[in-house]
């Protein structure tokens, strides 16, 4: 199977078990709670909980949809609490919960989803040891990402973030969650603790990649690929690796704090290639997945293992 | 031992443990999120839990102490998102946490200890299935608390609700996490379903005449014993069950819609005792403690039974 078709067979089940669960509702909370979620979006964590359970049980896991749901809804629920934090308007091409409700009702229908989170998970089809440290998992990464967008706020005031700063930002903010899916896969299908961390590993190292390639898609995409208008990182003098990489080449990136043309970005993006810095924060990507996929060597061999491996470099190859 | 020794003792235990945990960190998410915690707070939930282990066990569990901790943190979480909803600047006479540092933090700082409660949880010293069963029940219940919340917030704009509305409302917001304590403590020490579910039904229903007390507080006892200046629920005009029952009386409380003064509030109370209104809401929470405390007839008798049947009554009798 080709990991497009996989994809979006995992995106299509899942829609269909958030809309048995979240869609025709009357009541206002249950409404604020599913609008973003059924506002679509790739179902990457899912597919990665799947695939990794995949990879351990050598067939397929789709009687772990309920399990995957929760990592969505884990997602989707911090993404909630981002838009009131950091007053977006719009995500997924529809208005944020805040906006299209009111900031209480956007909170609580963030915690609601929290709370679906670990019920789903908790309802898994797996013996009750794995499911217990599936839940804790999901707690302490809960915690870590939070962690994480605190420090992504912290980083707002400053311009003197380092390397290995915003590493630990991405790591908390973004990498622990697919962490999580990853090793939640390979908990619930019975993977031994080798694999389990080793799948933590490869999720862990994949979604800051992951990161990383959202920081340079912000950049070099137009803004009819990606939904966000281009540059929004520079102009917000966001604390990517691009802007600390910049900053290290003692290269001027004000005249492009603000709205920007496409000519002008392209300008932009000859820049910091011409300086090295598009290909050395590429590099650091594409590093980091190879250091992830290496630990999937200790799975043996499988279709499912192969397609992780292609989702890993998917992650840093996208251009939206 | 006496039912004050008994809450002493716990609340003394639980202030170790959460000093242990979250006092003395550095970093400013940490700190938001121990505020509250730290401001004491009579740790009542922790104390169902224990007792409802204790009353099956028929002896001591503060093994379960991580457990019953981490009610006293869903508690919290809750405390510190409603404060943010309902813009307040004081609880348990110190700052609230928005206040203190900022709505996003605050947003951040609920969510970290969201997380802690199921963290601890799932590490409760029980058996596997205990414990996942436990978390389940802990994740419907913050989805309950949230919809509770929702209703309340949503009764601001009316001034028609029934007593059944507002009965769900606090069986949600409130009784709810009394109910789950208990259920919570009776599984973690192994009590059989019938055992679990009188512990649930006698936890939500001494949970909801605990909020019917608070709201015949907030009008009868002076504000330098509850903190908070009195008869604020009938200025700001809330659903309380005494609003709603004297609207069934056709009593128009309109000239005390403001600040009152001492004897004004006792004017007050004088016409809303005259009319009925306070004994009819006295008897209903009496009513409730009664029969939560006849479920408790499936449990053997136990010195720690008669604790909790005590406990029932302190609900209602208490001033603050």
């Amino acid at each position: 199977m080709k990991l497009n078709d996989y994809l979006e067979n995992v995106a299509r089940d899942v829609d269909l078990l958030i809309r048995r669960h979240f869609a025709d509702t009357p009541d206002q909370l249950s409404r604020a709670s599913a609008h973003l979620l059924l506002a679509g979006g790739k179902r990457l964590r899912p597919s990665v909980l799947l695939l990794s359970a995949d990879a351990i049980r050598k067939g397929s896991s789709f009687d772990l949809l309920p399990a995957a749901l929760s990592v969505e809804l884990t997602h989707t629920f911090t993404l909630i609490h981002d838009d009131i934090m950091d007053e977006d308007t719009e995500r997924r091409g529809v208005p944020t919960v805040h906006t299209a409700w009111d900031e209480p009702t956007a909170i609580l229908a963030g915690d609601v989803l929290y709370a679906r989170a670990f019920e789903f998970l908790s309802i898994a089809p797996a013996p009750d040891q794995a499911r217990i440290r599936a839940v804790s998992l999901l707690a302490r990464t809960c915690a870590q990402i939070c962690e994480g967008q605190h420090m992504d706020m912290s980083f707002e005031k400053r311009d003197d973030v380092t390397e290995p700063e915003y590493m630990e930002m991405v790591q908390k903010k973004t990498g622990s969650l697919f962490a999580a899916s990853a090793a939640i896969g390979a908990i619930l299908a019975g993977g031994k603790p080798t694999q389990v961390d080793a799948l933590y590993q490869f999720g862990l190292l994949c979604g800051i990649a992951f990161q990383i390639q959202d920081d340079i898609i912000d950049i070099t995409s137009v803004a009819e690929r990606t939904g966000k208008d281009r540059g929004s990182d520079i102009r917000e003098e966001k604390q990517t690796l691009i802007a600390i990489k910049a900053r290290e080449k003692v290269l001027d990136l004000t005249p492009y704090q603000r709205a920007l043309s496409d000519t002008e970005a392209d300008e932009l993006v000859a820049l910091l290639t011409r300086s090295g810095v598009l290909d050395e924060v590429r590099e650091i990507a594409s590093r980091m997945v190879a250091s992830g996929s290496k630990t999937l060597g200790i799975l043996p061999p499988s279709p499912e293992r192969d397609l992780l491996l292609e989702m890993g470099q998917f992650f840093i190859k996208r251009g939206h």
